[in-house]
């Protein structure tokens, strides 16, 4: 199987690509843009919606649901937001279809074009806060604490599978509250959720920091992100967080009685992950033989390979394998005895790394004589035979744990590694050429200079890191003074 | 609260909507047909998804997802298909806005036209068969037992919150098999699944049946379907699954090669079952107060309401509810205690009716001094003082059995006295007209007496129930023989 795959240091963009279809992942379909989400990458995604639904719900939210479709009017209410996305959207602008006079086909009746266009959704802030608008009459209905899990539309014109791909799917949050400070603590509170569940599930150590102007979310007053940093020395922004101050209740006229009768506006944020994690999680980890899964994402967390001569010895093995499976399950641990004839067992062992199972267990006939199974750990490919007369289930939950903590551990040291501090312009297009990964400079704070930096090296300033500290300095570009380093890279 | 709701017996259309809008559940939205499911609506319908889907994976199915946008040309590739669903459809034929000229807005951009048009997915056959295409090869790869979670449109003239909407969300499992007689079994299969989460779960009896050719899904050669009977006497389908034959298959193409090494087409199933089910469960339970949810899908299943005068009060009453919270939870049931201090006992009791949660328990002082609260059931309406020293958590518990089976018992009686056999036209227009509901009669098998009783009565064929004994018979319409009776209905 994973003898198709390319090497990551030849060709790490093609490398990911072949990863994504070999391992069952993702395929393009026949929509430009758009990809299937086969049954094995879906279920990766399902374990991650389960665990940011749980957290969402844990820090107050509750789940509804809004229409797919937008009136093309609405993007043009909130100024900044239409000049960010009302540009590439499908447009609706018909809603039947005829037979074609030849009789051969469908084709779209003229006679049934809309008054007023729809565009499916590139995102919901404006039909959501057109339903705010009626939710919120006083202080007692706020805050308004509301998620979506949808999929929206962006038409692109250069895709890549989960990293930039024109239908996505994704969760929103769309909050509203009485005060600025309110919000302002919801839009951080939802960046930390993001960065617990990148390191905690997806072991992916992420920095946390906020937006210069020209990255942030067209109608936001401040984003907040993280950003995570791939093999192959690019950052990925893996999730935002909003604070739209006033701007679009302003837009949508959503005003609020205070506790002392007063008309005020309500206060927002807005927040999203999406399928884009998937290509994080995948570019990450993943390595020459195919896909590295964190044991807490992995669907499959142990297969069992059985190495036999003849039907007896697979149903000797068969039994032995069900009683480890029922041991595994009874602890949490999901299991897959691939027990199928028509493969043989190195087939197998390469199909299961390539698709990232966190740890095999093969049991062949000298297993059995001698009461052992041989397990291998998919992160580091290392083989021991273990004595079923110790405690495999303990064995296996503590590798789990082990798998996880050492994949986060790996790339947090991949990360140290290739964040480097740089002082000068030279030393910057030097390390960014040569090295890539996040560099740590001193930033004039202007926007002028950042899209100066940008177009000669195609390095963006991906945050101003929250934990950054205070540091006198001069701007690698401009040499103005600046107050604290901010995070460049190039990225995805 | 429920002042404003009317009577069901005054005008049931009404009583429904409003019901809708003041329980919270749902809202009409800015886009035409479209509605925004709301909070406590959709914590509802997560509380069906899960169960659905918790039983599509026990019966070996995984999820995937499909693009939301299907090329025109795909509608017309199976020819019933087309028919039925390429004809109200939302159609996208630019991918680009761009400022208007006058500077106030955006306009299409003529510009952006695409080459071919694409349809938002009415349901998606057409896009997964064609995926198929590539995913069978060999007997090998198959069965393919896929479901996806997805919105679809179908441009609805006339709208109603949950029955018929422009975007609903639905699922839509879509299978591949090997032979006929599997791709049969699995209709068959996920036909029972939907009649077990429907009775056990929505506590709503359903008639199993096949449905007549007229009624049949467009492009299936067999639709297997369930059934079940509201308040007003209107039948409902709450849930259908199709053999498709090969026809999916011949469409596109989709072979596979057998086990001889023969080239054949596939057999094919899809099923699917949607937020019409909320406003099955509103329909089939709700009385003149409000809804009435069965426990298992109720989102809160206990709410405590504290009568108090003054702080003291309400922080004594507080600490036992914490009590009665902790032992509930730790039994899985979910509880609210509702300690707003801006609303009266009375308005909240008239709240909790009208949001249907199944049991509510009252703590006022005097039940401080007796140690016992007042317990009561929402679908009956019966209070009874319990003292404390019994065990509560045993008394719920058993309560949210006994409320469970009750509603679906009084279903039951209610559908078993409003199905009724009769045996001439005329018999059949006067119960029709005078009482509603099921009615089970001879017909003789053509379409043409099927459209002719619609077209005089409103009534349709709702389905053949897969359970009806042989009897010979004569046809209520055309008087020619009948092998069993059919159960006729005016649906939604």
């Amino acid at each position: 199987m994973s003898k198709g795959l390319p090497k990551r240091s030849e060709d790490y963009s093609l490398w990911y690509n072949e990863l994504v279809k070999k391992a069952d992942l993702a395929e393009n379909s026949a929509v430009r843009g758009c990809m299937v989400i086969k049954p094995y990458g879906y279920s990766i995604w399902e374990k991650m919606q389960a665990e940011i639904d749980r957290m969402f719900k844990e820090t107050g939210h509750s789940n509804a649901y809004f229409p797919l479709f937008i009136p093309k009017s609405y993007l043009s209410k909130e100024a900044d937001h239409v000049d960010g996305f009302a540009k590439e959207c499908a447009v609706v602008t018909h809603y039947r279809l005829k037979n074609d006079e030849d009789g051969k086909g469908v084709v779209v009746d003229p006679d049934a074009k809309l008054e007023e266009e729809l565009i499916v959704r590139p995102t919901s802030e404006t039909i959501i806060w057109s339903t705010y608008k009626n939710w919120v009459q006083s202080y007692r209905d706020l805050p308004i604490l509301v998620n979506q899990w949808a999929n929206v539309v962006r038409w692109e014109m250069r895709t890549r599978f989960f990293l930039r791909t024109t239908e996505f799917l994704w969760q929103e949050g769309h909050t509203a509250h009485a005060t600025k400070q309110e919000a302002i603590d919801e839009s951080v509170q939802m960046m930390n959720v993001y960065a617990q569940f990148a390191e905690e599930f997806m072991a992916l150590p992420v920095v946390r920091g906020i937006k210069s102007e020209s990255e942030r979310f067209a109608g936001a007053v401040e984003t907040y992100c993280i950003e995570a940093l791939m093999q192959d020395g690019k950052a990925l922004q893996a999730g935002t967080s909003h604070f739209l101050g006033q701007n679009f209740a302003k837009a949508f006229d959503v005003k609020f009685a205070t506790k002392e009768g007063k008309q005020e506006f309500v206060w927002g944020t807005s927040w999203g992950v999406s399928t884009r994690l998937m290509g994080a999680l995948i570019m990450a980890h993943s390595d020459d033989q195919g896909l590295v899964l964190p044991p807490k994402l992995a669907p499959i967390q142990v297969v069992i390979v059985p190495i036999y001569k003849g039907d007896d010895q697979l149903k000797a093995i068969g039994v032995r394998a069900d009683e480890i499976i029922a041991s595994l399950k009874a602890v949490g641990i999901s299991v897959k005895f691939d027990d199928r004839d028509t493969y043989k067992p190195g087939f197998k062992f390469a199909e299961w790394e390539l698709k990232g199972v966190p740890v095999r267990i093969a049991i062949g006939q000298r297993d059995m004589e001698n009461n052992s199974v041989e397990i291998a750990r998919r992160d580091t490919g290392v083989k021991e035979t273990f004595s079923l007369a110790d405690d495999l289930t303990a064995k296996i939950s503590g590798l789990m744990d082990e798998i996880q903590e050492s994949i986060y551990n790996k790339a947090f040291s991949f990360r140290a590694d290739n964040t480097r501090p740089v002082d000068t312009y030279d030393e910057f297009k030097k390390v960014l050429e040569e090295d890539g990964g996040f560099i740590s400079a001193h930033w004039d704070g202007t926007a002028e200079t950042e899209e100066k930096i940008k177009n000669e090296t195609k390095a963006t300033i991906r945050c101003i890191p929250i934990d950054a500290i205070a540091e006198e300095g001069v701007c690698i570009y401009s040499g103005k003074p600046s107050k604290r380093r901010v995070l460049f890279a190039k990225a995805y």
